[in-house]
């Protein structure tokens, strides 16, 4: 079974990696979430990219799902003693990523060039791509005015209410090369349970028409996102948040919704949206719950 | 007595420590030289300032006499993993002095801002001044064509033959602010013990008029250089390496010259040059040979 995955950070990425455990490297392509790129010291940093690579290579810190495992923090330390911006907080084993990508960057390759090599450095197998070549900026437009992706999530902590998003440059951003063909060949497109809005809706806008059956894997529970702020950017813009409205989000494309034992009661209003479902445990808290809920998910996709 | 001294790396920012212990912070200022200085990885890197700074500050590596102490390799290690160039080592805490003023210079500040904003972070009194706010970049002319300075000196190890020195941009470049006028209020300006044709002279390209009586400690001790290729690029421009070298290479505007007790033979032949000379133990392996070589070049001083 071929499957094409959308991702943004670490629920992405657990998911991505279960999928990653169990398909043959060539049947899985995982589509990330560029969105929340930004340019910061000189740099050009992808979180998403990041935390997909380092999940897929077992780099990644297990503690935080995002950033490295035994990262330093050396680099970062002295950049703060020097006055310089230190809220987003860089190991020094995730700057040379950064750096080198950068520095490809201004040489003129491609950001899927760039993920290609660094994902082969890495030891990682299935194909990793960005959503576009092209930098797509999620902008939020808050009670405090319009602010930068990151300036909103990690420096202002998701503080300012949200009224909206917009996504800079997604107007002209094609998807990256083999990111059509993947969905050419794939059986199906699994979201994964990332942020509808601000992780899986720029890919969306990006990959225009996927033509394929959808799976979409909540990430509420019980009315609570399991990590960021998607439980309480629904109730900012007015909806409940639950996985009725993740379904709700994505019901004119999706054919199939995964939702965890704890919503078990709202299967059934779901199955009314003629989306059909899947039951069972989606918390990815062990290593091992990955493989289980891909394994669940890939089941599912069989049966529709 | 106020002292202007001209620095470049390792043994130039031993004596400007030196100084430091024995004048007061108004009375000293080191203009070092930026010719060494390169684009590396995005990042501006000013080896010479950095190298004085890190040692005024108590920061450098005790061993090496440049980098920072105690110093972590976590970013150069991820980087070369990534195929990227490693060859020029940066520790994890000097990547955040490069990343933070590549920032500043980038934002518009002037390397000598950022240079007196990272002294201050870093509890450094006297005044460390880039010889020049342009960019000068020192080219190599060897007999395998023209090389960047640090590709020369750091990627080939000085191994091709010097035929000369080009300092790129060095025409348009006018001496960082503060420097004339520290000439101006100076007793006499202090040739560090650095070498000659790659670290002394291009502050003195940019520095034209220095109207005060000029004293040069000799980089070159026994025929040899204490570290660095000083004594190898006279030999390869067809003059013995030796303080005699030293001492004509300056003649022009040199009052007086310090040089090893280990090369006492020669200072008559200097004095014959109509330089005054002082003989005394130049070396400087242990921290406290800095202010006592200090204290000799001052006294000197004292006695033109």
């Amino acid at each position: 079974m071929k499957i094409v995955a959308l991702a943004g950070g670490v629920g992405g990425a657990k998911l991505a990696d279960g999928l990653a455990q169990i398909l043959p490297p060539e049947d899985l392509t995982v589509i990330v979430n560029t969105g929340d790129d930004f340019e910061h010291l000189g740099l050009t940093i992808c979180p998403d990219i990041d935390t997909v690579c380092y999940t897929l290579a077992g780099l990644a810190n297990p503690e935080t799902g995002w950033g490295r495992a035994g990262e330093t923090w050396n680099t970062i330390a002295n950049v703060e003693k020097l006055g310089g911006p230190a809220w987003f907080r860089l190991g020094d084993q995730d700057i040379a990523t950064h750096l080198e990508r950068t520095r490809r960057l201004k040489e003129g390759q491609s950001l899927s060039q760039v993920t290609r090599d660094f994902c082969k450095a890495w030891g990682i197998q299935p194909t990793v791509l960005p959503m576009s070549d092209s930098p797509v900026r999620t902008m939020v437009d808050s009670d405090e005015g319009e602010l930068a992706f990151q300036e909103y999530f990690v420096h202002r902590q998701c503080q300012p209410r949200v009224r909206g998003f917009r996504f800079d440059g997604v107007e002209v951003a094609e998807p990256a090369p083999g990111a059509k063909e993947a969905l050419k060949s794939a059986d199906a497109v699994v979201f994964c349970p990332s942020n509808p809005w601000v992780s899986i809706d720029p890919i969306l806008k990006v990959i225009k028409n996927m033509d394929k059956p959808v799976v979409a894997v909540s990430p509420i529970i019980g009315g609570k996102t399991v990590k960021g702020p998607a439980a309480k950017m629904y109730a900012e813009l007015g909806i409940e948040p639950s996985v009725l409205a993740v379904a709700n989000h994505y019901r004119t494309i999706l054919t199939g919704f995964v939702l965890d034992n704890a919503d078990s009661n709202i299967e059934s209003v779901i199955k009314d949206l003629k989306i059909k479902t899947l039951v069972t445990d989606t918390l990815m808290n062990q290593p091992a719950d990955r493989k289980r809920l891909a394994n669940d998910v890939l089941f599912f996709i069989g049966s529709l």
